[in-house]
């Protein structure tokens, strides 16, 4: 994880200008989302699986159904893989060969390690909580014994990572500035639409104050 | 593929009800999407890459410069699992245990095969970028023969898929209906910023026709 000099199996081959391999850079990434894909081998076969995440300091977390093949086999401590892709936009060069996506992108090298005492198991739902959204976890109602005990919390201790963006304008091939081509940017933003109360919501109960930080 | 009887390796173990095995329904999910992840087995580690992705019947298709590492490897035909996810929303349970989020995603099992002619190329090609954006093929610069040289496109044949699909309300604890805890989902919506001409752009270019169908 060396800035000047990234291992081979994290180092961006393809564009070296636009590899990251500062790890504060990286966490700001891997904060912006929530979802993850998880990729790990399963009877010699790669398998993808999409979950949630939460990071704390050089930990990510992830949980599921103590009863589930996926968190069962991750806690083996076999080596995974974790990326997290933004996709901020479609970059429309004058060529198509010269097209492209801005993104912003990490992968993570590492092993899950189940936690397990109900104490850290609950520090770590909170962080994964608050990762979806902040301020949730002081509203909702705890985990109970018996929900937290057929919870698995998986750590991931990152090893190994490296991210990709790629920003701004397409680069064109010099002769195609003089085409009659538009050329520039189609930004992709996620945002959040109006809140849709459970049909079950009993009368008067106010919408959370967690939410409100999504529509400013 | 059958959909009474999904072969092991894609079946959905937990929470079936969630799973989807039928071709029309994986094909609808893929094709609001043109972002996957790509996963395969590197010196026995699992490696996830980000790429985009065009479908057409029964094929996937990826495409990357011909010197990339990812692209190589993948040609030799090794097995490979490839992944597309939706986010919809934030379910907001009244305990923490029930929260969830509204979701589609694919698996997609198969091996990549190299195309080889230039014409089958560019076929696949224009598919990727239809599924980016329709009509942007018919607007921008075609491939010279060097760029189709220097782009390595693969097929994917689907050979096994499922899909998995969370939607609508949050389910609680019959308990939990009593709290005064709001419960329902917040939606997560993939939308379309203005137009961000390149800074060359020459005077007088209009928008292009492509474009007009996202701001619908």
């Amino acid at each position: 994880m060396k800035k000047e000099k990234p291992a081979d199996k994290i180092r961006v081959k393809r564009i070296p200008k636009r590899g990251i391999y500062d790890r504060e850079e990286i966490y700001e990434i891997l904060d912006k989302d929530c979802v993850c894909h998880v990729s790990f081998v399963y009877e010699g076969y790669p398998v993808i699986i999409p979950t949630i995440y939460g990071r704390k300091e050089d930990k990510l977390y992830l949980h599921g159904a103590g009863s589930s093949r996926m968190m069962k086999t991750l806690a083996s401590g076999i080596p995974i893989c974790i990326a997290v892709t933004q996709v901020n936009g479609i970059v429309l060069a004058r060529s198509l060969f010269n097209s492209s996506m801005n993104y912003e992108s990490v992968v993570v090298f590492g092993k899950a390690k189940m936690v397990e005492s109900a104490e850290e198991k609950n520090e770590g739902l909170a962080v994964v909580s608050d990762q979806i959204l902040k301020g949730r976890w002081e509203e909702a109602r705890l985990p109970s014994a018996k929900e937290l005990k057929a919870t698995m919390l998986l750590e991931v201790t990152i090893e190994d990572a490296s991210a990709k963006r790629r920003e701004g304008d397409p680069g064109d091939e010099k002769a195609d500035y003089d085409l009659d081509i538009w050329a520039g940017v189609v930004p992709m933003i996620r945002s959040y639409g109006p809140l849709i109360p459970d049909a079950l919501l009993r009368e008067g109960i106010p919408a959370p104050l967690s939410t409100e930080k999504l529509y400013k």
